[in-house]
């Protein structure tokens, strides 16, 4: 698959909510960069089980009210994206708007980095 | 001015080829990141005279024989964009194509962040 036909997949699955689905495009290799991350808790996550535990810890903890992804915008190897989400952190009944900037590179059909640029 | 409208701004001046007059909307501490970097350089430079320096060399150096711009996509302080270009590195007479995913983080009104990235 080239860049725009695995950015196209994996705006449509995001589109749908299907994030687990999603993670078939991944490389086994990949590493995914968060903006930041808690004291002592690293913002990369190495693997494919690790990116796939923080989607589960992510999808067990927020409730997703809406949402809605822009792009993708293809440029050689890398797509970016935007999401807006309208969610509640639930172990704090916390409803908020989250708006990220997303960044992927593809190698050879997978997913192999992907970064996410929000304030926190 | 609002992320959207610094972002509509540059990416007019930077599809017009009129990347100086972009510099007047970046902060005096904006921190500018390469994907890479010749060996014992860095892919950072700090602070507007090292950005608006790079620029210079990047113009010196280049021949752009034409470019397309996209986006930009808002969320939050944050906005993306592509560039693509068709160049000509004058000092080695190369002339290649050039595709790049840029980030921009906005803070009152001015650019204080970019990233870009590209293979290299």
């Amino acid at each position: 698959m080239t860049t725009q036909e695995v950015a196209d997949k994996v705006m449509k699955l995001c589109s749908a909510g299907k994030f687990p689905e999603a993670l078939e495009l991944y490389s086994p290799d990949i590493v995914s960069m968060e903006a930041g991350a808690p004291p002592g808790q690293s913002r990369e996550s190495k693997g494919l089980a690790a990116v796939k535990a923080k989607g589960e810890w992510w999808a067990a903890n927020h409730e997703v009210h809406s949402s809605k992804v822009e792009g993708p915008l293809v440029a050689g190897p890398y797509f970016t994206a935007t999401f807006k989400m309208d969610i509640t952190f639930k172990p704090e009944s916390r409803r908020f708007q989250m708006e990220e900037v997303a960044v992927y590179k593809v190698v050879d059909g997978k997913i192999v980095y992907e970064e996410f640029f929000y304030s926190m």
